[in-house]
Order: structure tokens, then C-alpha cells, then sequence
């Protein structure tokens, strides 16, 4: 039987009901945030706190409880059996269920909390091999910065890369490289990583922070800046991030094979560096 | 005890269970109507059905039902015992409840389907007196002509404009005034009337097309084009369209008075004919 947490208690996942009144079915009214357990710890669980923190303050939900998500993602570790796997922790934070109407609840009502945990399989061959990702005008709203539920934008335009055969789709938006539509992306010109910076039209990824920090530890250049999609002749490496797969080669983006079609050094390097990290919190 | 519809049947509405795994909860994967029912009918129900196969297909859900809503929402009225004041019937159709993936459910899932009723009294100040509205720059993403539930920029917008005391936001994209958070707008300049034309930018409203409809057959001068934020000061009268609300005079725009600060002459003309044609079907 799966364990999930639902506004305050550990229950059957089949337990949980979601009203229909609720906020986040009706109006994606709602943030979320997904942390990756690593058989014994969960990776960078403080980024991920302040993050949701963060969502929390940007859509003025009032939710109390951000500080008591690592224990409950433990207990759902626990309760589930995944200790000794790789496994994900997600949690949904909505404005609660209302009389539906376009301003915020009055009087407020309390947010739903919603928490689940599974065991996955990473996904070892993209891994290795790289992976061809698509290029696609970015639909999304102009709050990318929150890690809000008003994903469907990302799920359309992550169906159109996935029918075509591309393990994710990467977004321009006014001629500019932003991210993916569940991930950030990087890219090594002249030697030099690039990364869009952070602002309203990209996801601050925990993931995007530690790598940032990694390849400045490795003494590689860094520029956060956005890049043009019409340099793409000139990137020789790139590579997608998110929490769950961790630093992803990138070897074709939107039809361009980039340098020889193989993970690139600067990539392998600071993959293994993240390994390497990892294999130390181990311990 | 509240009748409502889930999935094929009509149950209290209490007993609605949306799954945690619905992805209209998870990702605002799903689109909705709302239709009017005017003591005895529903205003324009064949535009309604066909925006929402419409808003179905875009997003690819596949419903086979969308013939069955007017009898579906014709069952809520009476059921509810609303039949005999204003009322509306809210539609959300979502792809369903399956494991969290970005890409869609494969194999399919069954679409879930919620509909329900509730009378409500008509805003006759608005309507009589006008309303202020704010501007602000529209948040949105690209395909506002899709009827989608991921509508969290637009309730942070409203919630900005309720608090500061005005009854809409009005979103202004690259300098042009697109429409509201949930209503169209039109203006009136120098005796023609202006509103957005149909495009990824708005959603093509059902009471917008008729009262575009009814200013032609008024002989009223029409232009379906964008009005620039700088060319407020040309603007003699505004007003707002929802299915809900019908024609709402616009008196304030963003802080600039509109014409003598009341409702101007071609807006009351257009309110009066479309009360006509409402009493006409009345019969």
C-alpha cells in the first residue's frame, strides 16, 4: 500500500481526494517542488526549501509548514520502502478549496498539501550517450521563476520533442535560448559555459546552482548569459539539469549536431564532478 | 444537497474525489466553459459547444461528450432547482488521472469530467454605474485562445486589481491592450469600435462575437484591432464582455477617466440591445 501525506497526515494514497472547489484543479492555483532521495539523503534539501519558500511568497499562499517537508519526505522514504533506491520526493502546495472565483479566498482557507514518493530507475543511456532535445518557441507566462503547477504549456510542448523522438524540449523565446520545459540547460562556447541567467523567464534549478558551483570550483568560465539561437554553429557541448537526472548531454539541439555528436569534455567533467560529490555524501 | 456532474454521472457534489494524480491538479491540463442560463435557456450554448471541441482539440483530449453538455447542464439547472433565476453551468475537462509524466498518459486515460451549477444575482451596480479596471502588463503565455484551467497569472492579476479596488485587470502586451483577466474589452474612438481581433493573444469570447455581431447590425462603425496603451487618451468609452457579466461599462481605465466618467452612449446602446435580444428569447 502506497503512503502519501495529505494536509497534515500520512494516509493511503488511494485515500487521498482532492475537492473539486480545490484551487489548484480549478485555476493551477499552486507550487510544487520534487527532491531527489539518494539511498541515505536527500541531495541540496536546503535549496529546495528556500525555492518553495520562495513560490510560496511570489503567489502569497500561506502555508507554515515548508520547514517540516524533509521530515515528511522522510517518513514517506521510510513508510514506502525506498531507503536502499533512488527515489523522488514531490510536493504540491495549493491555495486550498473555494467558491470559485478569479481573487484569492476571503476569509482565507487552509492550503492543500499534498506529498508522494516512488522509486525510479535513472535513466542510464541518455546519461552516457547524450541526448537530441527540440527547439521550440516558449508559450510559457512571464513568472517561469515560479515553480508554479500552471505546467501545461511544458507538457505540450514536452509531447510535441517526445512524438518526435527528443527527450526534451528546449524553449527560445525572442531569439533567445531560456530552458527546457523541465530542466536548464547549458552550453560550453570557446571554452566558456553559458547558462541563461536567473530571472522571470527561467527556473532557478538546484540542480543549474550546483553545477554553476562545480565548474567554478573546477575553474571553468562561466558567463550567465543568455544564447542567441542563431549562435548555434557556435556551441561545441550542452547539457540539460534538473534534480531527477542530475547533468544530461545534449549531442543534437533542434537538428544541430553539436560538436562531434558525443558528450563533450566540459560535460563529462562536470558530470563526474557531480558523481563525485554525491559518492562523498554517501559516504 | 448540491447535485453535480463527475465522469458520466450526476452525484452530490460532495462526494466529488479528484485523484492527487487528476492532471488538472498536477499540470492545469485541461480546459473548461461557462455557460448562462437565463430562466428558461442557455444564451448562444451552440458557441460554447463549439469553443470547447475547439479548446478539446488543441490540447488533444479526447472527449466524446461535449454533444451531451446542454443536456447535462440543462439536468444541473433543474436538479438544483435554478430554473428560475440566473444562473450558471461550469464545465472543466482534464486528460485525466495517470502517473506524473510531463508527456501524456500512454495508453490514454479516460478524460475526467466536472460540471456543476450554482445561481448567483448579477452585478446591476457594475453594470448600471461602470467599473474602474486596472492595466498591466500581460503575464500570460501564447495561447490564450485555448480555454485552459492553468489560469494562476490570471487570478494573481485579478487579486492585484481586487485589492486596489477595481473590477478587472486589463493586460496590455507589447504596448497593446490585449483583454481582461476574464472578460474582453472594447473601445470606442471616434465613433468606431475597437477590440483585439481574434488571435493567440485573447480568447475569442462568446458574447464579444455577439456583440460584434449586434454593433453591425446597429450600423455602428466596427474595427477589430489592438489599441495601443498610448492611445488611452483618444478613448471615449470602454466596456468589458463575459458570458457571465454580458456588457459592463468601463469608466476608469488604469487611472485615466474615460469620456465624462460614465457610461458613454454607443456602450448603452449595445447593453440595451443585447438585454433585447436576451427578453426576445424570453419569449
Amino acid at each position: 500500500m502506497e503512503t502519501a501525506y495529505f494536509n497534515g497526515k500520512l494516509v493511503p494514497k488511494t485515500e487521498i481526494k482532492i475537492s473539486p472547489d480545490d484551487r489548484g484543479f480549478l485555476f493551477a492555483d499552486g507550487i510544487y517542488e520534487v527532491v531527489r532521495w539518494y539511498e541515505g539523503f536527500f541531495y541540496d534539501m536546503n535549496s529546495h526549501i528556500s525555492r518553495l519558500k520562495r513560490s510560496l511568497r511570489e503567489l502569497r499562499i500561506n502555508w507554515d509548514g515548508a520547514d517540516l517537508f524533509p521530515s515528511i519526505a522522510l517518513d514517506l522514504i521510510k513508510l514506502n520502502k525506498l531507503e536502499n533506491q533512488p527515489a523522488l520526493v514531490y510536493l504540491q502546495v495549493t491555495r486550498g478549496a473555494a467558491r470559485r472565483t478569479h481573487f484569492f479566498p476571503s476569509p482565507e482557507v487552509a492550503p492543500t498539501v499534498y506529498t508522494y514518493a516512488w522509486g525510479f530507475v535513472p535513466d542510464r543511456q541518455s546519461k552516457e550517450s547524450g541526448i537530441k532535445v527540440m527547439l521550440k518557441e516558449d508559450i510559457r507566462w512571464s513568472r517561469c521563476d515560479i515553480k508554479s503547477v500552471a505546467l501545461l504549456p511544458n507538457t505540450l510542448s514536452f509531447q510535441e520533442a517526445y512524438e518526435n523522438g527528443m527527450k526534451e524540449c528546449i524553449f527560445v523565446r525572442n531569439g533567445l535560448i531560456t530552458e527546457g520545459s523541465h530542466s536548464n540547460i547549458f552550453f560550453v562556447i570557446d571554452g566558456t559555459l553559458f547558462t541563461h541567467p536567473e530571472s522571470n523567464l527561467v527556473l532557478s534549478g538546484v540542480t543549474r546552482k550546483n553545477i554553476l558551483r562545480i565548474a567554478q570550483e573546477a575553474g571553468i568560465n562561466i558567463r550567465e548569459e543568455a544564447v542567441p539561437e542563431n549562435r548555434i554553429r557556435f556551441i561545441k557541448e550542452a547539457f540539460i539539469t534538473n534534480t531527477s537526472a542530475e547533468v544530461i548531454p545534449v549531442i543534437d539541439l533542434g537538428g544541430n549536431t553539436l560538436g562531434d555528436g558525443v558528450p563533450g569534455p566540459v560535460t563529462m567533467l562536470l558530470r563526474e564532478k557531480f558523481d563525485a560529490e554525491i559518492k562523498a555524501l554517501k559516504g
